[in-house]
């Protein structure tokens, strides 16, 4: 079984986008705001939304499921106010819930939050729990930068979001961190604000001792780690300046990386540093980087090439494509009992 | 001959610091400024601020000189308005100057621009010049976020930046992208702030054909090219899916990354993936990371080592280790010459 943790839902039913359009529209001229009731999609709009994308891909490159949310750079949390965040989210949510309801076997649900900027983090639970408890969803993305590009926000490791980790722990989901669309024009979406969020987490990580308020909560840093493996040398030296435990410890039970680094010399070396233990395997199609790469005449998002020419153990691969998904997302385990006792 | 090209004024005289303290006392409370003429240091002074330290570890790695700029999170182009950020950058450069008046063999001076967030860049020009045309310098620091950590400034390829890049080609000497203190508690200053504004420059110059304008500017990418090189696949794609050249068409004679990666693999990918010709070594000691690193033994910031370890010809480390600072900073060849003819 290979389980893509990180995918979005970036093949939206057009009457979803228009909903956003007009949402975005009415905050910026301050008319009435849309109302998500009067968005229709029917569930073949659903179906073939995703089965000449996502699904085609799965089966094309015999990748299980899918861990699905929302578009991360559309989630805007930067736009209007909690309210307009909170309909979008609930909205998306739903077109999440949708379509994993019509492909049970394929799409299992992953949630946008309703944060906005310099509202308390607790606004956002009641859809956290919605989604958790209602629709069957594992996990959540969770942004540490709502303002999109202004980093207005306290680093993760303010107590300013221990209501929202206290949830996750209570629910037994963790979150990515998963930054959305940079409205700074000095940084590209995916080519650097995506990647600067990585790691600038997992540097606020090794600053502040989270983990030992919250022993069970369970963070991803998407793209590999952001900048992390690439610097190993300087971040292993920072935590002994600053006197905190080695990364690995930090890391254990806490922090994962996906695979969502596009070559084979990336993952390489991301397998050479990191405890196997703490990769999850993730492809984010159809997502940052499209097409195929000339120098392999594949697509750049097909990583479990790049895993599978790892030099690894059988065990450790499992453990990167299912073994530590099952341990991460521990909601995951019975859904997938359930997925492979339908096969 | 081994030049590191990225080292900075770490262990500044006292009274160097102490000015520095007076003055942003002074910006904090509105009293007069301090008079940068009332800072007296000696040259034992100066000698022995790096006597036992910079100079020592030269001696120690077998390295030849060292391109030697001012503190680089001590820049603090945030802290007051245009005049505090020129006295601040003019007195740096002069202790710069005092250093390598005298050890001329071991340090060749690089200079802090005296910008400020809000102010047309033309402003850094006269210091520029006097550094570049009076001082015998070969190069400057460039703050793509002068703010600190807000991001408030155009990107890189914005017009705003271009008379500094006339100025630059006209003087023949390169930038260095390097970002001074953060004061946003999101950004550990070398963690995280000094790595992003890598990886952010990085995509500028991938998204706008700048050097169309300016085919002779060279820019150096200091810290490996931040996260360039892991998520070297993505940025690849990226610069296909937005019909951009090929990366090592881009960077061929403008953008150049250097060593200051802290432990073998991430030199081993930096030297896999980037041509040669594009490598600048460097150490950044005494710098970002101090201590040695238990996996080794050895100092995390001794880049000769890993350098060295490389399984590249002689030819081609002695382009890393020399040739392509010659190339970069045109000035420093009958700089080193004269070197070469006073052994």
């Amino acid at each position: 079984m290979i389980i893509d943790c990180h995918g979005h839902y970036t093949t939206e039913p057009k009457p979803l986008m228009d909903f956003r359009q007009k949402q975005v529209a009415a905050v910026k001229d301050g008319s009435l705001l849309p109302s998500p009731s009067s968005v229709k999609i029917s569930d073949d709009d659903f179906r073939a939304s995703v089965e000449g994308n996502q699904l085609r891909i799965q089966r094309e490159r015999g990748t299980t499921l899918t861990l699905f949310s929302p578009r991360a750079s559309g989630m805007g949390h930067h736009v209007g106010d909690f309210k307009v965040s909170e309909q979008w989210s609930q909205l998306s949510n739903d077109c999440i819930h949708r379509v994993c309801n019509l492909f049970p076997d394929n799409f299992i649900g992953v949630c946008q939050l309703p944060q906005s900027p310099g509202v308390p983090v607790e606004t956002c639970i009641p859809e956290l729990e919605r989604c958790i408890n209602g629709l069957g969803f594992v996990g959540c993305n969770l942004n540490p930068d709502p303002s999109g590009g202004n980093w207005t926000a306290p680093p993760l490791t303010d107590r300013y979001w221990y209501p929202l980790y206290e949830k996750l722990c209570e629910l037994k989901v963790p979150a990515m961190v998963h930054v959305s669309l940079s409205c700074n024009p000095n940084f590209h979406t995916t080519g650097a604000h995506y990647i600067n969020a990585d790691t600038t987490a997992f540097m606020q990580f090794i600053q502040v001792d989270l983990f030992k308020d919250f022993p069970d909560l369970k963070l991803i840093v998407p793209h590999g780690g952001g900048a992390a493996p690439y610097h190993w040398g300087r971040y292993r030296g920072l935590a002994q300046n600053l006197n905190r435990p080695p990364l690995d410890e930090m890391m254990r039970n806490n922090v994962f990386f996906d695979t969502c680094v596009y070559h084979q010399p990336g993952i390489d070396l991301l397998a050479k540093l990191i405890s196997v233990e703490n990769i999850l395997f993730a492809s984010e199609m159809l997502g940052a980087v499209k097409g195929d790469d000339p120098t392999t005449g594949k697509p750049y998002d097909d990583t479990r090439r790049y895993v599978d020419a790892l030099s690894l153990s059988g065990a450790d691969k499992q453990k990167i494509f299912e073994g530590n998904a099952r341990k991460v997302y521990p909601r995951l385990g019975p859904m997938l009992d359930r997925i492979a006792a339908r096969k």
